[in-house]
């Protein structure tokens, strides 16, 4: 039984991520408290009661490909129909195409609970959403007024034609090709795998964007278009017209995430799919970084929205499950395995860490709304580059950490955990997925590492750690015991983290990539602990500790900040200390 | 394509974990350098042409329940026949029936290999291994006479049957009950759950060892027995007879390891089940434990073989897929992601951290042949506390890094890794089951914390720690730059775990069993990584570097050393200081 945790969505919203400061622009002026809240609420009812039981069919039977054609699971497009009536598909489009343009931060909200409900539910909604910003920042205004109606209210669905077999990390290596037709049209001719929700039966059509190079277009990255290839094309009037020559020739086997169907998807092999330029010609790439980053934070939210949900599937097996005798349990009998300690730190880990990811994603989702809604040149680049250092961070520490949360509940369930009808080893073969997709979490290191450290001269990651340095003087300030406590962890971490961001850029300045780049991964989970513990201490400042829900907000920040914090000096001695057997290491020795 | 590591096996078993002081023995006085090199190379042979070959079949068929009968996966049945005729079953088992008495060291790497080739397949012959044990050292000499034959050859397999719904990890709860028959027989009665090889079509009989109540016994553990119950009985000739009411009602529907069949046995649903007694009425705990702890450690060997088999797949996958231009690779076109210092990293862990826990789990190995061989009284009292200390840390620490390498193959993989047909999702799959089954990790923490540490009122492991700080002072004496680095890392370790230990010999002195509990998890993982980090660096002292296995082998210790050992500072913080916030909190809180 999956419940919404709206009092921690609106808590972090509102207390550690800023929305308050999103609500004071005029561009909200409509936003008042009480609509957030019943935004959030209703969210949860729907997640909760609509979509967290689709799952387990999802899981069990998948999705089918049958001729060319892909049947959801049972119940899946009723969900679906339903989720878009209710509005759902377009609460953060523009509203001149019937969006409701609300805050970014509000919509990740959102995206959290229905992934709690179903990650391969809610992956699909996140393609579309992603259409939706490619074509209302670059699309001609005729491709616009065909498509984004439709889009935005959730009529007709999206998807994100990038991969090849041969192109994945690297799009240099893109072979699609794209052929003028004369007619302003295209054809476009190639296949792309692994496109999520590229055939379905939710919406009547389908809208396609795919990435694909001219003839004359320059070699790499630089030649490489982006079109909208729709599955049907659209007659004058807005009807559906004939069948597009784009068709899904395979849905693959996966881990997890079953219900969405994960297609192979091939195109122009009766003539040529019929596609629309969007952009200008090889620009393609920029067009698709403008959905990129915003996908990133959505598949961050799906860690933590699957992390709650495997905590609370844990909590409540732990409770109810009796097994030993825990000490200090008073009376008779055996103990909820809840009362053990190393259970209880199990789950005290699950939750913090759940919350911390929360915090850093909210937190990315305030960068980008800021970033588009001040109006002067240095606090545009400032919140930009706020969410540029974010991003990364918010898509690889959450899906991380949810996949380790996942497994921690596989493993609080005993051998109940690897009994798939439990339901916990689907959540964490369900999770396993976001560390990959959307750039992998390796590539997301890298990331941060050389383009968002250097951003500004090193200034922004500079002052990013004196705003966390406010928090800790902040929790001095307190004047309570367990504040001091966390106040000082936290100053290390701090501390830690700066030492390794100087060595870096020194690093970086010098020229020594490679070094640099083989303590990526371990700075970016020093990073994200001190990040996320930093806003767990920012939201116990704030919490009374008067009601269960502030108690666990404390002990989540207690918790992390005497267990998680403590991992930060380790890390960077990694991260400066690690590099040289690294590069000394030539794999195809273990193949000698 | 799997090959079996034969040359780090060896090494390891020679150089490392002791195996030349285990040959010294007169006991083991046939057992030649040559002969050791033959035996590990040809389970090497047969692990990777015969067994390895077997686990996708078994993972797509899984083992099947049909009225009563299990069949297993296509091909099994043979591949275990010629195992057993390669006598394998009998590494261990006493002479007397039939065994090859050798080391448990050579039973350990070799049950790595059968791991590394299949977990699923290798889990049912460590059954009939604990059997054996049981019967060799508890049953009547008729029964020995009767069954270990049989079991020792692999004619017929073993089964242990604890588990029950109500009772898991706390077997107080046991309801299964025996009645004495009156002829020295008895009948038993109850369903068990989660028994491995419950049944299945390898053997025309299963030998079931099955703890249960007598009416009259005391409530608690110390009213269990335990039995042994065939699934068919069996003749004075030897022959079989009546078919025996134990019967598989069910077969678990897991995450991985889907060859092995996991079943619902029900006994006496036909008037009882006939079983003989082992051991003393009442005692059959102590009977079970002696299967456990070496049971516990043969699970641990799963998390190295199949973490080996992970590294290997991800490492040949790293070589041949290419994508994007590694900084400093010559020439043109796109580098084998092997050359990415994020992978050239990832890939490197997981090598150091396979290679780390295999010298635990054959130390371990090593401690248990040490007491069985020497004959004073002080050196067995050693060495048998030795073996207890490094068994929970063999499991827990090996079955996380198996799970850990496992991922870290999913993500070296990319899109492909989850894709089931890849093969890196279900080693994943595999290796989940290891920390659970056998005491889950947590239970593995609890025991050492509670009842290792406490060892001869303590001294045994502080004795330990001085053994590991003549690791670090070899190092320091090597007078190579590489070799002082190592050891300065290695003696903070050994700093770091000396504090952990005396703080929660302190908390347990004074009764702070909560407090003590509460980091029992963090204190196995730093044992794991200072003890793991040591063997590297042994390893690594007796390593000219001149080949290259002996080249990666210095490398390995050099990564775990600078990025894994600098994490045991936070992973004593949090023994030390993390007890409160876990203390504190309620899980209720969170269903509230």
């Amino acid at each position: 039984m999956f419940r919404a945790p709206v009092g921690d969505i609106l808590f972090t919203l509102k207390s550690v991520a800023g929305l308050t400061d999103v609500m004071a622009f005029p561009a909200h002026g409509e936003l008042s408290d009480d609509l957030v809240d019943a935004i959030i609420e209703e969210a949860g009812r729907f997640a909760a009661e609509e979509i967290a039981p689709l799952n387990e069919i999802g899981d069990r039977q998948g999705a089918v490909l049958n001729d060319g054609a892909v049947t959801t699971p049972p119940g899946w497009k009723e969900a679906y129909l339903r989720w878009r009536e209710g509005g759902w598909n377009s609460v953060i489009s523009e509203p001149e195409f019937g969006g409701q343009g609300l805050p970014t931060m509000l919509h990740v909200a959102a995206m959290e609970l229905w992934n709690s409900g179903s990650m391969a539910f809610a992956i699909g909604p996140t393609l579309t959403i992603g259409a939706i910003e490619a074509l209302e920042k670059h699309a001609s205004p005729q491709l616009q007024e065909t498509y984004l109606p439709k889009l935005v209210s959730g009529e007709w669905m999206g998807t994100m034609n990038l991969t090849e077999p041969q192109a994945g990390s690297d799009l240099n290596a893109l072979k699609a090709r794209a052929e003028r037709a004369g007619d302003g049209t295209y054809r476009i001719f190639g296949q792309k795998i692994f496109i999520t929700y590229g055939e379905h039966d939710f919406t009547d059509n389908i809208v396609h964007l795919v990435l694909a190079r001219l003839p004359d277009a320059p070699a790499g990255t630089r030649g490489i278009s982006l079109f909208l290839v729709p599955k049907f094309l659209v007659n004058e009037d807005g009807s559906l017209g004939a069948r597009n020559d784009a068709r899904c020739t395979g849905v693959e086997h996966k881990l997890g995430i079953h219900g969405s169907p994960t297609c192979t998807m091939s195109y122009g092999d009766e003539g040529g799919a019929v596609g629309w330029l969007i952009g200008e010609e090889n620009r393609g790439l920029a067009c698709m970084f403008t959905m990129m980053n915003n996908a990133r934070l959505a598949v961050g939210i799906q860690g933590v929205g699957v992390a709650e949900r495997a905590m609370q599937h844990a909590a409540n097996y732990a409770l109810e499950r009796r097994q030993g005798r825990a000490a200090g349990d008073a009376g008779e009998g055996m103990s909820p395995i809840a009362h053990h300690p190393d259970v209880k730190r199990t789950l005290l880990t699950m939750r913090a860490l759940t919350q911390a990811a929360r915090a850093i994603c909210y937190s990315n989702a305030h960068a980008i709304d800021m970033a588009g809604l001040v109006d002067d040149e240095g606090s545009r680049r400032y919140w930009s580059e706020r969410a540029g250092l974010l991003t990364p961070i918010a898509k690889a520490f959450s899906t991380d950490i949810g996949v380790e949360v996942a497994s921690m509940g596989v493993q609080v369930h005993g051998g109940m955990g690897y009994i798939e009808e439990t339901g916990a080893a689907r959540l964490l073969r369900d999770a396993r997925i976001a560390p990959i997709y959307e750039g992998t979490n390796g590539i997301q290191a890298i990331d941060l590492v050389t383009r968002k450290l250097p951003l500004s001269g090193g200034e922004h990651i500079r002052g990013f750690l004196a705003e966390l340095g406010e928090i800790a003087t902040s929790a001095r300030g307190a004047n309570r015991a367990e504040f001091a406590r966390m106040a000082e962890r936290l100053e290390n971490s701090i501390a830690d983290l700066r030492e390794a961001v100087e060595w870096l850029l020194a690093a970086l300045g010098e020229g020594r990539m490679s070094e640099a780049l083989a303590g990526a991964t371990p700075f970016l989970r020093l990073a994200g602990l001190t990040l996320g513990g930093a806003l767990l201490i920012k939201g116990a400042l704030r919490s009374s500790g008067d009601s269960p829900a502030e108690r666990l907000r404390l002990l989540a920040a207690r918790h992390f900040a005497d267990s998680h914090l403590p991992l930060t000096g380790g890390l960077a001695a990694d991260v400066m200390g690690g590099a040289d057997a690294v590069t000394d290491f030539d794999v195809s020795l273990i193949a000698s």
